[in-house]
């Protein structure tokens, strides 16, 4: 039985480029269902890639999970296909950090293929769009219950590259400063912080607290959901990840708050 | 056999909420077809997502249809999953209006059911995002085939949240006065009024009209399609739901008049 | 078996249009897989559209090949549906020069038939969606096995509406000017010349070259791939269609160039 296939990209859908692998896979695996969990991390913005993919995956049915956010394309980077230890899902897709969060979070890495010059791929590879000529048609035999050894060279899985993690400072009872990880599309502000470190800092659901970001210092609450304060109010909140986020009750708080991905947040007990 | 099931909504495709709910969807009932109608409502549009969901339905097969543009999202508004007359169709969704028109325009609700504490959400759930937790797993488990009332408690239909109809103003003969819908991607202006109050105002297909808009006035026909008139001449046309339109032969109606959704528009006859 | 539909078209994501289609076709071919290629085809451009379908199609399962670019819709333009020799392919979509390039490289076309008053066309036929109205329906009942000729009237395919081909000028040894045809979502900016023009224009791969635009001369060089070149250089590439076109690395060549469709490049050796 044909396995499903997710995907993620940087490719946007503005051209044709997710369409094509989309196409590439339909041709070599008719059967195969095909999720875009999005294609809309910012261009080259590898760690973003790597951050919502690991908060995708766990929802997402055992499967493939094909990922591609490139800016090495045709530079040495390795191709790879990796085999985690849930529910022998593979991640196939450059070997620059991308997938290394969501390897973490599914179990660890339990092989690991080097498919750069995959028996499979689409000759002759392009230098631009790896996508279309390698990372598709592995992820689509792999669907049809092909073994990534097959498709490659297998490689040491400690070996892959990994990100630097993001810090987050806590002084107990007293603040936490933590890096805004993205804006999604409501304009809530996520940060690269999970919850249990607000309670380190002394924030406490319910209470008020002060938001320092650029030397400006704004009022808000640590609530439970959106609707907990009133229209136009900042709050801070659990996001349905697990992590902290900022928001305004039906307006975005990027926008009052002037902030981006990269930016540092600090956050105090009022 | 497993039902299809149409996904409308307002979270975009910039983030991953469209594609974790189609995961979500997938890990429940591998073998549903999901289509996707939109997921670019204006944020927290709820009134133009219950136009926009009305407008596709009938041309979508008979199924699940899931609908989430949710600003009350946490609030103690109601999850609901309603069952309509026509072809035993189940809209899944929040109850703050957004299923209102299409249930209208379905034959009415002959079962309504409260899912927000359905035994089929996944836990724990987010306050910020139901799509996920409750209103894709229910739709899911709906498309394989349960009854809506074995996932929630029992509502009456009749308690179901509708929204306030937009007045169409009509002097006889002499003037229409409607709303903005909203503007396509085209930049054609819907107009939240039926083709046969054109007639009542006095205006005649093929005939020149005047369009009043912020105080200005510009000369238009009333014609049958784009084609009809020069490029870059201003028609009224009866769009393909309808409705009336405005519309500039391959140019954007919104951009020439400067105007957007909400927007009061007045049509006579010239 | 019902065959598998491609879909390309000029409809945006924000609004209903390209679902409705999708929703059309799902009514009719409850089985048939529709990949979208792209629905981000500048509006209008027939031109475009017609280059993005002839890229992609080569690398999409045979089948049926749905394209909606149509600024004519409401006119006498044809609507189609035409059978090329490689793999029995059926493009559908409007007769405007927008199916002409795909339908040349995939071997010409075999059977050409008008589907304006199909029999399978929805009604009442709008006068502004014949995406909904005539194309999907078409070409879902041409996914179920049916035949062409049965959805229409016969015309001669040699009467199809074909582009006027865009020049590339080339001294030999010396320069090459050509068009730009789009920009994609990394801002890289892609010509109308296929890479063999580069040789008989002296343009020699690891070579430095200049590239004027505007009046302006920018050294740039001819490189395999973007990691060639140091971030921020600008390069001239062979994209992966075999297209000529030029990119910085890690940044946007449109935006360093202030270049978009239709603008003249000159290319020469430096």
């Amino acid at each position: 039985m044909t396995r499903p296939i997710t995907f993620l990209s940087d490719y946007g859908l503005s051209d044709e480029f997710a369409g094509v692998c989309r196409a590439v896979i339909a041709r070599i695996a008719p059967d195969a269902q095909v999720i875009d969990l999005t294609h809309g991390i910012p261009r080259h913005d590898v760690r973003q890639g790597a951050t919502v993919l690991a908060r995708a995956l766990p929802y997402a049915p055992a499967g493939i999970h094909l990922a591609v956010v490139d800016p090495g394309v045709g530079s040495p980077r390795k191709a790879v296909a990796v085999r985690v230890a849930e529910e022998d899902r593979v991640l196939v897709g450059p070997d620059n950090g991308l997938l290394a969060t969501a390897i973490a979070r599914l179990g660890g890495a339990v092989e690991a293929v080097d498919v750069s010059l995959s028996p499979v791929r689409l000759e002759p590879v392009s230098a631009t769009f790896h996508g279309r000529d390698i990372f598709a048609p592995v992820a689509a035999h792999i669907s049809l219950g092909r073994s990534p050894a097959a498709l490659g060279e297998p490689i040491d899985a400690r070996e892959l590259v990994v990100l630097e993690p993001v810090e987050v400072e806590v002084e107990s009872g007293e603040r936490l400063a933590a890096t805004v990880s993205d804006v999604d599309s409501f304009g809530n502000v996520r940060l690269l912080a999970s919850g249990d470190r607000a309670g380190e800092a002394g924030l406490k659901l319910g209470r008020p607290i002060t938001v320092e970001i650029a030397g400006a210092t704004v009022d808000a609450v640590y609530a439970f959901t959106f609707a907990d304060v009133s229209e136009g109010d900042l709050l801070l909140y659990l996001d349905s990840s697990g992590g902290l986020a900022l928001a305004v009750n039906r307006d975005s708080a990027a926008e009052r708050l002037g902030v981006a991905a990269g930016d540092e947040v600090v956050l105090r007990p009022a």
